[in-house]
């Protein structure tokens, strides 16, 4: 399928904006009007820059409240028209987007709107051009493609089809089911953009909140699988109003788009699979195909980077907490810490890097276990993940790493591997960790990454394609000082959790527990681990009194389970499926922390509702007060 | 009345929070459940901090499903409040507030809810507690004040009354007048918040984007009318859900909440002045006085701080504007240009301040004419405004200035005194302005002003209630590289216009003309203007052409006249009431320009559709495209 971007999904000028679609791979792009408009090139030269970019001016757009009007303004309309079909010659384009009237001068004339199309593709059709009519969702009388469809037959000139956009189709109560009448030869045009669900006005939620397929809640597999049944063979055009989106860098928007639509695509290839072999459908399809997912089964390590100085912390935190130093690398300054299946790889950096204070912590890397590591970095790539060159020694494993959209590395491996993927052979062994006693912590139950607020759903996009987690709603939790997003994502079996966290608002004094970073450690008994741990010497997150006062009148629990979490600062949550236990230790460095975690039943959650005490908590303890 | 506040207003910790409402002179305080949870201090302390701040612990909220639920529930319920209940009682409070039930578990049954809740007044009057039922707007069965009335009178108990919430009556369509019928001594509270009218879920508007009363578009002088008309002696209590106030600094928002409580009493007092003095309503008020405000009848000058490199620049551009210099100031290094009635002061500051570049321009002051500056300024400092300690020579004016949200200092003055409180005597006079010749700028028509934007709805509050201005609907225009919002505001007569811009998202990269001021300049015939003032040498933003061929296609204009528009860089907007001619100076460092407008008949806009190419040709002009 030929891929297309709206130019008005991306920050810039019109010149930046094609710059960038050209760059992550478009095809074409749809030029929107005030683009143009601003810009300080003529269309022929727009023309000419985009012929040597490669891309195709699939469309001009929009053209706006032509239709079903008294004759006088038909006649100042097509006189506008006219100028601007010149303009769309000059561009080298053929295609103008005209959508549904909107002005309060329309009238409820379906016989006059289709005539007065019928005479507009009349003269579209002598300079060589096609008109897209389009329901917008908002339009004063044509609000959806079925409605919009019967004007088209009605008007009946070649030159005239319809422009399909998936948030005009999907933000409404009408069946995309209705695109079996519609022969594909009509279809001009599909305009792709998904939304999450809002109970908001839709012309505000269109032209604010529009985002990638796969980042909002559309079924856009099921309506791109409409489509093509009816043949239609144009391209895939992401045309997505978003206001992160106008203010990012716009290659970076651009390839976040294109990797939806690899993604959209890759799906749609799955799930016509049987059709495709029976020949019903998609004959003419040309679907990309991306190396099939593998499922990921779990973390294998999370590394963190260090300086000499929080090394010595890292690796206190990490003694008390009962984990043992079980290998040292052979080539870099790097060992690896390990209880019960959780590995903590503690990177030794050097404190000049940008933004670096003395003492610092931060999640660097992340590790997951495939059982396909080269087919799953294969996948990663051709999502378009920025691949991370490394070093390695002779006879080291060549971990393929990419980056995730905040910066964090992302290795795929498969560490019980015996034929020279697995990469504990890295390290020089220096201790075997005891199993023999109690259990302590038994691995890693989840991750949580603070993303820049401009990257939440890049990041979604990112680790649902990638990695091929599930994403939760996202909630918002409570900071003293503002608003945090929290999103969690998980695999298949739960084996593979993370959380992504944001500030909600960019402006002002951003809350700082929204840039921290953690490490969650499941244990199967909180209590004994806690009693452990505390013999060991760990300093948990002190958790105010009040906490356990309001647990105590919310949840009833027995007076010696309610003593014992007051005594571990263990906090509690419970809903249908079970309950969950889980303390915290205090900051190493400025921006990680980690947590200890025992689910009950089947919990499924992170215990969020104690997510603003934890903050608060973490402010009370940077501040000094006990 | 009593002021007070509800801590979920506030950022920050608990005790922050009871400081920046002591500080700003608030009487009380209501206490929101979280922010004492997740507070390092005990109840008791948390008595003894409040009463040191010589605050009173009005409410404590909210307690959630209580009513109208199954026996099993009731008891759990029952014993819930009765751990509240203690906790109220070492707080010091006499007051909880229990919002309607929005729980699965409840019931549609007003007599049971009646019962239940008579049971929990006669529990709470052991204490010494009252309790005031409130209906959410998504109460499952109640969400009007009139059901949470009926079921009030039903449960008929001394200690049980209503709260009232402005929210959750304005938000729906239900009529205030209802309150006729409630007797003031069962109005236990009344929480007061306004919002911007949205279509969008309630929940998520009540949540997010409540502001302060002035400050949305609900009719809060309405209803506080009908609810002291009831009698109700309790305090005005500020309940604030906003995302921005939850990141800005508490005693900032504080001051804003406050001058929104002064501001809206204020307007009360001047409603109820006739039946005041007829003894039908109010006898029982307390209502502040503040000063009257004095009609602002134009701007007396701008100020631009500028250094010497700048200095030069600026004018230079002034020159070419056509004005003269005027004044030089007896003691400082400021001098005053003018032309018509437009008076641009330039003041000298030294390059070191504070994120100053070298050859920077900032507008430091505007200053407005007022018949009464000193009454215009009594109000001003009434209303919080910051005043502006300045020195003045021997015999020079006392101008008062006080501070705008933003920094911007401000001026009352009147110019045409000849009693001593003038200023222009300040001035050595240099130039008398030449007016023989043909009219060219006559005045100011117009200052915009960028703000942060996390006081974009405190800036609007402070030049409504500080200077009497109107607020108009805020417009979002598009920059090449964000949105920006953008909101007009006038005096009576339109003598007076002002425009707010502020970046729509604080995060990323900020749209850099979003940070932008100007001053935009009345004449009464553009292009003759425009031609002097090339022959001049002005240098005027170059427009892209494109813009001219898009204008021709929607406007037909005629052909001589775009010719001339094109020529001088003039654009064009109309609409019912008249047109709009402007052209726009090239930068003055990097935060200023000029505007040079004509007004047509009624046009009452500012000509914001073109603002998208002003700025695309702004960003242009900054990257050095020709």
């Amino acid at each position: 399928m030929r891929k297309s971007i709206a130019t008005v999904t991306l920050s810039g000028t019109l010149e930046e904006k094609l710059t960038a679609a050209a760059q992550v791979g478009f095809d074409g792009v749809e030029i929107f009007e005030s683009d143009l408009v601003n810009c300080a090139s003529s269309p022929a030269q727009v023309r000419r820059r985009a012929e040597d970019l490669g891309l195709r001016i699939e469309l001009y757009q929009p053209f706006r409240d032509f239709e079903a009007v008294p004759s006088a303004a038909l006649a100042r309309n097509l006189r506008r028209a006219e100028r601007k079909f010149q303009l769309i010659n000059d561009l080298g384009a053929d295609l103008l987007l005209v959508c549904s009237n909107v002005s309060p001068a329309a009238t409820d004339d379906d016989a006059l709107a289709a005539d007065q199309l019928h005479q507009l593709a009349e003269q579209a059709a002598r300079h060589g051009i096609r008109i897209a009519y389009e329901a917008l969702a908002w339009g004063r009388y044509v609000s959806d493609y079925l409605h919009a469809w019967r004007i088209v037959q009605a008007a009946d000139h070649p030159n005239l089809g319809l422009c399909l956009d998936s948030f005009h189709i999907l933000s409404r109560p009408v069946d995309p089911g209705g695109l079996r009448g519609v022969p594909g030869e009509k279809v001009f045009f599909l305009q792709l953009a998904d939304a999450p669900r809002m109970h908001l006005d839709v012309l505000q939620w269109s032209r604010h909140y529009r985002c990638f397929p796969g980042q909002g809640g559309f079924d856009l597999t099921g309506l791109l699988e409409a489509v093509f049944a009816t043949g239609y063979q144009g391209p895939l055009s992401l045309e997505v109003f978003n206001d992160v989106f106008r203010q990012a860098d716009a290659e970076r928007t651009a390839t976040d788009g294109m990797r939806s639509l690899l993604t959209l695509e890759d799906s749609l290839r799955q799930r016509l699979e049987v059709p495709l072999r029976a020949g019903q459908h998609g004959r003419h399809l040309e679907l990309q195909e991306l190396p099939p997912p593998v499922e990921l089964t779990g973390f294998a390590f999370v590394e963190l980077a260090v300086d000499p100085l929080s090394e010595m912390a890292a690796e206190r935190l990490l003694e008390e907490l009962g984990f043992a130093r079980v290998g040292r690398h052979r080539s870099k300054p790097v060992q690896m810490w390990q209880q019960g299946d959780a590995r903590v790889l503690l990177n030794r950096t050097h404190p000049d890097a940008g933004g670096w204070h003395r003492g610092d912590v931060r999640a660097s890397a992340i590790a997951v276990e495939s059982p396909d590591p080269a087919r799953s970095a294969e996948r990663a790539e051709a999502l378009l993940a920025a691949p991370i060159p490394r070093t390695h020694g002779p006879g080291e494993a060549d971990l393929t790493a990419v980056a995730a959209p905040d910066g964090t590395s992302v290795f795929f491996c498969r560490t019980d591997a015996r034929d020279g993927t697995g990469w504990l052979g890295d390290f020089h062994p220096l201790t075997v960790p005891d199993d023999s006693g109690p259990r302590g912590i038994t691995g890693i139950d989840h991750i949580a990454l603070s993303q820049p607020s401009y990257s939440f759903d890049e990041a979604t996009l990112f680790y649902q394609s990638v990695f091929g987690l599930r994403q939760r709603d996202s909630e918002e939790v409570a900071d003293p000082y503002g608003l945090v997003r929290s999103r969690a994502m998980a695999g298949t079996g739960n084996r593979l959790r993370l959380v992504l966290n944001v500030p909600l608002l960019g402006g002002g004094q951003l809350p700082e527990t929204a840039a921290l970073q953690h490490v969650a450690f499941a244990c199967p008994d909180i209590f004994a681990t806690a009693r452990r741990m505390r013999a060991r010497g760990l300093p948990t997150l002190p958790i105010p009194t009040n906490y356990y006062d309001d647990l105590a009148a919310r949840m009833e629990l027995d007076a010696s389970l309610l003593e014992a979490m007051r005594e571990h600062e263990v906090l509690y949550d419970r809903n249908e499926g079970g309950g969950f236990f889980h303390f915290y230790t205090v900051m190493l460095g400025r921006r990680v922390f980690f947590e200890v975690v025992q689910r009950l039943g089947d919990y499924d959650g992170y215990g969020a509702v104690n997510t603003p005490v934890r903050m608060a908590a973490q402010y009370l303890a940077m501040a000094g007060v006990t």
